[in-house]
């Protein structure tokens, strides 16, 4: 099964909790079955791999430990980039010099961990290598915490953002419902196109916590005045409200909530006011009680200390089973989980092609959404709660989580 | 030891991690000890019993299973109020109202765990007792993520605090050095007066990692043009610089940083920026780089789910040493850590004249901070780092941390 000579490995996009786990997950692969003699890693994905930024992981990695921990640290170990690759047509220059680099290195597999855009540069250069006789294959490998890649079930990263969704609008009920005057909160959850990570704000429901009362995503027209008619209304029965909104909410005309506030401050410039500033301030004119918004900032995509078990566990294996389709020859694939049953919850992990799924987005199905476009039903909580079951039990150093060591990625190059 | 009849337990002011810990600790030491006959809780602090808000813990936690979950669950189980007792000479009847209650509750103890203003009541309350020849005896138990109380060496909370500014720092951190352009990223942090929490930040440096690379506080008046000047010298010498500073920073004049942008947005509302916002608008418009701010919103101060077991720990000892002090007679006194040694870390509990505490505030000590006022020395993090050892392993139910049913706190009343 081993592919004679080596591979390289990229990370792309935004970060996750998960995306180091994938990382892990192919090492581990490679290692335990030997499939390549050296695995290299780019630094700073396919534009760092441009200006021969790269590393060796074969000799950095050399013990389980070091795994563990790579599995456990969020971002991305090896750096990321937002580089669209240029189309063969235009930049073939582009193509030479990768694939250069690739016959210099004996690079005989290309992993890229990421994205929409980063399964776009996938396609461009599995369809090159084919096309220009390279024995070079090239797999995809799935992360977001957007979850908005079609074919498979979810995606690397998803799984540990959404239980930090859930587990922070918690405790943030808990943070509101002290004071005996009322209040509305509004929580803003990353998602420009698909409202994924906002569905998992459901979750954070108890039996003695109806938080989230209200939810909002940007598969939905976003229409002002029913908005506040639907606060007025839960404000009626309940002394706090608290609400869930992604950042990508539009109004029925495509623009974003977020932009609509056109703020400018003292200095003149133009203030980029969110989603929730923006229905803050409109809901503090209309409603003349205490209102707040809370941004669920970057947070959410990098706290790896509420990572889910589930999902790291799972982005390893995907990993493993990466490096043995790469190994074994296969081309212009990406790795895919598939749900075999909700209770038990099961996944399997199989391989689809790869330009069914460059460039297409997943958005939430609307059957989900209840009419008024507030709300969601038992389908979203069927199939969003396994994916945030299990917890990590980090090893801390100095009170702080011990993660691995990136100096390579911060200085100044 | 016991003291005859019942007693009634309040908690007032801004939630912490820690606070229901202590009033955890003050039940089982009241219920190990059997040191009163009942246990009553007032709902939302003092503002609430004047309403004839109570419950009685005593039938409530009943297994050391539920005393556990309460030690863990984040804000505050009864409640909080933000009420300024008013003096007596004001509003007697006040007074009166509330001996009232207590003598037909045959009430001997009153426990209120809070910050400064609650001190505060329990001065006026033990005054009052004590000139009225009233059998009441009144102790108060400190919590606040600010960590401003005197006499004590820290507060209950402000640990649990700060291991979530460093943890949330050094994920900011990898969250940042992923990309290879230039950036800048502002975290504020919780502090008006006093910077306790943002000193935490510098909890977050590792040997690969320098973020915070510049700290400011409120105890140093901030001049916005040696500011600018900083953050381009660290620009000079690295890609990505991060800068954490109190939402308290204030200018020679004592004029808040947040307050003077003055923007006003598209509805004519005056937006309410923060210090993070507002430095990052004037940084974007100096540096013409990536510049964001991350406001470490109303989790820093209710995310159990990173809370520290020295804290925890802590915040249940001191509980149980005010139940018995309760139980002992004294009066007018609010319990305190005394920190022994710095290693290895040990403090012990004692009391001290609430007079002394009561309206008083306690900042950094300004030998910590570094003379061109962005940094701290190791004085700083020989204090902070023990707060903020070891970890909690709480308990999860579908994914997200089983809390104390709080339903009591939420419906409208």
């Amino acid at each position: 099964m081993k592919r004679e000579g080596n591979c390289i490995i990229g990370q792309s996009g935004g970060p996750t909790v998960a995306i180091n786990a994938s990382l892990s997950g192919v090492l581990q692969g490679i290692f335990e079955n030997k499939l390549y003699n050296q695995v290299y890693g780019m630094v700073n994905g396919i534009e760092g791999l441009l200006q021969d930024k790269f590393l060796n992981l074969s000799e950095i990695f050399t013990s389980q430990e070091e795994l563990d921990r790579l599995t456990q640290t969020p971002a991305m170990y090896l750096g990321s980039c937002r580089f669209k690759l240029p189309t063969c047509e235009h930049s073939e220059d582009v193509y030479e010099d990768l694939f250069n680099f690739f016959e210099k290195h004996n690079i005989r597999t290309f992993f890229y961990i990421g994205g929409n855009d980063s399964m776009d540069t996938v396609l461009k250069l599995s369809n090159y290598a084919k096309e220009n006789g390279k024995d070079v294959n090239v797999i995809g490998i799935p992360k977001t915490v957007d979850n908005d890649l079609p074919m498979t079930d979810h995606t690397p990263g998803f799984g540990s953002a959404a239980k930090y969704v859930a587990t922070s609008l918690l405790e943030i009920a808990h943070d509101t419902y002290i004071y005996n005057i009322p209040s509305v909160t509004i929580v803003e959850i990353m998602g420009r196109n698909a409202g994924w990570l906002t569905t998992a704000s459901i979750l954070a429901r108890t039996e003695y916590s109806p938080a989230p009362d209200l939810i909002y995503l940007p598969e939905v027209a976003f229409d002002m005045d029913q908005f506040i008619e639907d606060v007025k209304a839960i404000k009626e029965k309940r002394k706090n409200v608290i609400i869930a909104v992604s950042e990508g909410i539009k109004d029925c005309e495509g623009n974003y909530i977020s932009a609509s506030s056109g703020a400018v401050d003292a200095f003149g410039h133009k203030q980029l006011c969110g989603a929730g500033k923006t229905l803050e301030n409109i809901l503090k004119a209309e409603l003349g009680c205490k209102v707040r918004s809370v941004e669920l900032n970057v947070l959410q995509r990098s706290a790896s200390h509420i990572a889910s078990r589930t999902d790291l566990d799972e982005a390893v294996a995907i990993g493993k089973a990466a490096a043995k389709l790469g190994s074994e020859g296969e081309t212009a694939k990406m790795v895919c989980y598939k749900r075999v049953s909700d209770a038990p919850y099961q996944v399997e992990i199989f391989s689809y092609d790869i330009a069914a799924i460059a460039n297409q987005e997943k958005t939430v199905p609307l059957s989900w959404i209840n009419e008024r476009g507030n709300d969601l039903n038992e389908e979203a909580i069927t199939y969003l709660r396994p994916l945030i079951e299990g917890e990590v039990h980090l090893s801390f150093r100095n009170g702080v989580p011990h993660y691995c060591n990136i100096a390579h990625l911060h200085d100044r190059h």
